[in-house]
């Protein structure tokens, strides 16, 4: 049996003395010039079988800058499979050289089903024998309490992580997940916090954790005192922009609890710019927002 | 510009007479044992290799079985991701020749993202120079109506159809779709009904459909009075099983307005019985489920 995620993320973020984490976004379009000049003009399955090549060297190079420097990494489906299966094939790749260079993959795949089909996305992307092999997934809880529960058994045999979105950062994420009384964010906490309770750990912290936006640090408040063992991923910090103070609003008292991600502002220039290098921008860019997180 | 998705699956289900579509879900451990006996004894890598053969080679025995039969084919993305990007290139595969037969085909993929990441989820599925390439794709509003927002062009240009998840039939369905008053679902129902003024075509069809669970035909009922001009797509109807005039609730005064799904029931013998001949067995459930469904 594998140790849990919960212990495991504890253990990465002390090492490497932060709780930033880098989104691996490959948008095609905020590429290095010269990794965009090989793809971008060609058309159809051409595109793709170039951009695909393109993103691959170009996580190499991200993850050659992460070792050491962050605890994990959150590949975003979406723009892999904007690639069709030469994207997946990237994708499993770059799930596959992160692992081995020691980092943690937390997959945001927002997959949200049931029975066989849940079953099946958890035999895809968690399973440490599947494709993917991910230490963490990200959940969609709209379906049901159900759709956790094909995802368990990887959570106790293989040592995989869930992240169910509780609160999330865009504008019209209050429609539903602030609708009733109380809002219904809190009913898919208190279900996170009863799926957890069997795997908190000898930290206090459990494999069942909850996305958190970082732009409600009452909410994120309120809602760790619903949730004492969850890790919060918390996405939307740009390397620029954001507020360190409210994406950690939901850090428990030890000063564990929170993961926050970082993509666009840690591996492209801001708007207008272009990086002279690079490489050397991007591990700057990178070793900025791990200070910026970094654990007091 | 395309026909509208709410047009064109209106004429194939006039045309093939019947709302019965097929769902294209590759259950590895049911398949035909002439099939699954070149895999099974696999591991790793190679299962996977073998086993997005034998799915590749189901589904083109599958689909000569539907043409002019049913108006279209729904995969659910859970069972090819499991083979990784093997499987999604079964996956592309299986589309394209659903496609080519003139099935229309609806990408059972559960996605709700927003923004760039939703946008590319679009480019990945529905944008017809894509590499899936379908005709719809199912979507999960729990992020808000923002998660419809980066398909909203796809409709348009691409004659694009959307089925928002709204009521579900699994045991834990009613946790948030039936959470406050009025119910969830109807808050969602609201916002199917308005994303899809834009695209009420002739026959009173719009292109943003909703996914609604043939369990509770009191809830199709009260939903389709929100929802006048959405496409219902009804799951989990057994070709064995399930009450076709449930499945029906949400109907059209013109009888149109649902189109009803079986994967298992039509794909696979009961449950310890085996098909002498899996080709005519299938063929026969086939025939069955539309003429079950047929429109009267």
């Amino acid at each position: 049996m594998n140790v849990p995620f919960g212990e495991r993320l504890a253990q990465a973020v002390k090492r490497t003395g932060t709780c930033a984490v880098v989104g691996l976004d490959p948008h095609l379009s905020m590429l290095p010039s010269v990794l965009r000049d090989g793809f971008a003009h060609k058309r159809g399955e051409a595109y793709r079988e170039g951009a695909a090549e393109a993103v691959l060297e170009f996580n190499r190079m991200v993850i050659e800058s992460l070792v050491d420097v962050v605890p994990a990494v959150k590949p975003q489906f979406a723009f892999y499979e904007e690639l069709g299966w030469r994207g997946w094939r990237v994708l499993e790749e770059t799930c596959r050289l992160s692992r081995e260079a020691g980092l943690m993959v937390i997959a945001d795949a927002k997959r949200g089903d049931i029975s066989s089909t849940g079953a099946a996305y958890a035999r895809a992307i968690v399973d440490t024998e599947g494709p993917i092999g991910a230490d963490a997934v990200t959940l969609n809880p709209w379906m049901g309490v159900d759709t956790l529960e094909p995802f368990l058994g990887s959570v106790e045999e293989h040592g995989a992580g869930l992240f169910v979105l509780v609160r999330t950062t865009n504008p019209g994420s209050a429609f539903l997940q602030q609708y009733g009384s109380p809002p219904a964010a809190q009913l898919v906490a208190d279900a996170v916090a009863d799926a957890g309770a069997a795997s908190v750990g000898s930290q206090g912290l459990s494999s069942i954790g909850a996305v958190m936006g970082a732009n409600s640090p009452a909410d994120a408040q309120q809602l760790r005192a619903r949730m004492p063992s969850a890790w919060f991923l918390v996405p939307g910090v740009g390397a620029q922009g954001g507020n360190p103070r409210d994406a950690l609003a939901g850090t428990r008292p030890d000063g564990l609890g929170c993961v926050v991600n970082s993509s666009r502002g840690v591996l492209y220039p801001r708007k207008g710019e272009t990086d002279p290098d690079p490489q050397v921008a991007i591990r700057d860019r990178i070793h900025a927002h791990a200070e910026r997180f970094s654990l007091r």
